[in-house]
């Protein structure tokens, strides 16, 4: 194992030297361990990227880093909502291993007693092995109380709220006013620097140039050092807020200012890399937690061509757009379609920073090194689960996707189905997956039964931690 | 009017020599009269290209035109069906101004006694008139008899078939073997060559490749002179063809095989434009008739976000993917989000070639070149009018749609209904059509109802040639 992660590192390193010869800057970084940006959006649609098909969403900045690096087709977050999506991200491992899946209470509320368990290894903790520098930027959502902060996650640096931005309401009013026209003193929510508390209510208004602002810092500070950014945005999840630059700037309503702003932020993000002679030495990832928030009229997102969205297992609610970029290593407008994960972001990191994967848990990501360096469209997995909450509702094999259970959820009756036999969709062919075809195949139906079967036999859940509540609330 | 064109067309000339500079090739043409040629898919669904959001239809081509050259996100088709959209695209007029439109039979059949009128004029008629050579490569679709072939119409060539590849059936097979497993011999449709029939059945596998290979030839024989080719693919219309170099090459299955030949095609056509030192001085357009034909299963294709599909004046239906193409006149990565049309190819082509716009009958389309050459988004009309057959079912003002009429063509109970008042959609913050919002906005609906009214006030529709049967037949 420790031969292989050398040996592609090798690779990178190669490529990074005899493809980066054009990129002045890249140079005199390449003895360095490379850095790693992971920018995180907040329930964005697969739909919502000018590169992903939307029409009146501007993101300049986002389709050029897909021109200049890689676009995945495929990608998943690892659950349909936050608190399991971000551990699973971080930690590279499906959300039931690390206890931060449940059927009861689906993600971490302000009354929530726990969070991601501390022998969880993250990857800010993994690559501090390794002397990176590590901040955590925007929203945790992993656990509030001390315990659980990011600096208990291998985190040098803190700064964001602690889980989401529609927590804390202050009074009851109307789903409408609060939610379609957001005031900043509707949410109670807490602006944290490190272990403080520097703000409450967050001013959410400048939040998104805020974090940019971090992040950049943060980048200027450790130009001389290998350094990990967790950049997970509180937004486009509602109440939707942009700052003052931002306000009436896109054709798609407030939705659409907050996603321009995201895009500046990267665009901001890739000139100071640039001006820093950091962009060869680099990996700029760019994704979301889950798809859109379908119930909040336009403030909530598309997921394009895909059905369903956010709390769903169809693929609305958990195929992510995804965007790779590191000047001189990944080749301009790769179009990555095998199928890939956020939990790959875990062991990709681990192999940059020339890490062995831990041998004392499962990892189910798979480095995404290989896929980006040497441009093939090489298959990095058979099969993919799809959780809801801690229940197994679906099962991807290559191309074919069967649905043991589908839910409408956030929806007015909430409909949960229960499929005996199960549906099948053909998802190269049918993405949106329109066209039931499990009475013609029943043999990928039985296949597909038999690799649940094996995987919830073979899974050892660790107890739920999203449960227990503060005593007292 | 007159004056007008001139300097935009003194315009679009100056931009080409100023910015063609780069480009050696486009140099020993710039003091002739540009190029046109407008490649035109027939059912291609608003999300189908890789450019446009699919995951799994490779198309790197028309990627590449989008890069280069401008992308539309608010490009219309006239109709929802095949001969109406045509029709328009070639004259510049709503259908029903030039009698292709009817409530009866909505396109025409092998059975239709007419065709577009003779004295309307197509863009090949008025370009003959500044000394083009004209081509018409692939579906016609606007009379097959002898008086309404291309060569009525001003094409000095016609290569394809007459009508839509699916008529013509041979025996009544059921619909599933028919369309999902097609064999070429299960239709009659003639392949013509100018006015003989050279061909029946076509050979619809091999038809992507040759009207590729006769617009190539065209293009090669008229290097010294200006031409413009209307290249009208038959696909991805079912039944689905292609040759055999683009078998299985697509991971969504036969359909995105299709559209990855006809990707091919755009591919070939632009090198053949660069190996002859014509691309800077030749504008390639590339878009569809209509949107995709969704009851065909996995056979049809995808309107991406949008609502409906073929034969319904809900976006999906009318919304197109559009492309243009013009290496030193069109500033690559232009993204065109004014509200555009393919009846707009018609006064552009007369801007083209320093003609007057006639001045006998009401055109419908703008002129796109300011729109293209300046790169502004400059606002080319307020309005849009939505028909289906001869009724006007929708109107577009700015961001605003309201439907009076909406219609579930092509499903099983073929949904039909009035809506009074209109429902009321805004396109921009909305481009799924889920959310009517007639109820908050009185005065934007009081406003189109309006316009709509003056709109068919001032209509006079010409009789239409549609329904007219050969006699005997």
């Amino acid at each position: 194992m420790k031969q292989l992660n050398k040996c592609i590192w090798l690779a990178v390193l190669m490529s990074a030297l005899l493809m980066g010869g054009c990129d002045k800057q890249s140079e005199k970084n390449s003895d360095r361990l490379p850095n790693l940006i992971v920018v995180f959006a907040d329930d964005l649609g697969y739909g919502d990227l000018g590169t992903y098909g939307h029409p009146t969403i501007q993101t300049p900045n986002l389709d050029r880093l897909a021109e200049e690096g890689a676009k995945f087709t495929q990608f998943y977050s690892a659950a349909s909502v936050c608190t399991p999506s971000r551990a699973a991200l971080l930690t590279g491992r499906l959300p039931v291993r690390s206890g931060m899946a449940s059927n009861n209470r689906r993600v971490l509320f302000p009354d929530s007693e726990l969070g991601l368990p501390q022998d969880e290894i993250t990857i800010a903790e993994a690559l501090k092995s390794s002397g990176y520098a590590t901040a955590a930027i925007g929203k945790w959502h992993l656990g509030h109380r001390p315990s659980f902060l990011p600096a208990q996650q291998g985190f040098d640096y803190y700064y964001g709220i602690p889980y989401s931005n529609d927590m804390d309401q202050v009074g009851k009013g109307p789903w409408s006013d609060k939610f379609l026209n957001p005031k900043v003193e509707y949410w109670n929510v807490p602006l944290m620097q490190n272990e403080r508390i520097i703000e409450r209510p967050a001013d959410q208004r400048t939040i998104t140039r805020r974090y940019t602002e971090e992040a950049i810092r943060f980048i200027q500070e450790h130009r001389n050092e290998p350094f990990f950014i967790y950049l997970a945005h509180s937004m486009p999840h509602v109440p939707l807020f942009r700052s003052e630059a931002f306000e009436d700037v896109s054709r798609r309503g407030l939705y659409g200012d907050v996603i321009e702003e995201i895009d500046w932020s990267v665009g901001q993000i890739m000139r100071v890399l640039r001006e820093e002679g950091l962009a060869g030495n680099t990996l700029v990832v760019f994704t979301s937690d889950n798809g859109p928030w379908l119930a909040y009229d336009t403030h909530g997102g598309s997921a394009g061509l895909l059905r369903g969205g956010k709390g769903m297992t169809w693929e609305g609610g958990m195929r992510e757009p995804a965007l790779a970029w590191w000047p001189g290593v990944i080749r301009p407008g790769t179009v990555v379609d095998a199928v890939t994960s956020t939990m790959d972001l875990f062991p990709t990191a681990l192999a940059m920073a020339g890490l062995d994967l831990p041998d004392d848990r499962i990892i189910d990501g798979r480095n995404l090194l290989p896929i980006l360096t040497d441009g093939s469209q090489t298959k990095i997995r058979d099969t993919y689960f799809y959780y809801r909450g801690a229940t197994l509702y679906a099962v991807r094999k290559g191309p074919w996707k069967a649905h043991f259970v589908t839910e409408w959820a956030y929806t007015s009756d909430n409909r949960r189905t229960v499929h005996d036999p199960p549906l099948l969709f053909h998802l190269d062919r049918d993405p949106s997956e329109k066209y039931n075809v499990a009475e013609a195949h029943p043999d990928v139906v039985a296949d597909i039964i038999e690799i649940a079967e094996q995987h919830s036999a073979s899974m050892q859940p660790r107890p739920t931690q999203l449960d227990a509540r503060i005593s007292g609330k």
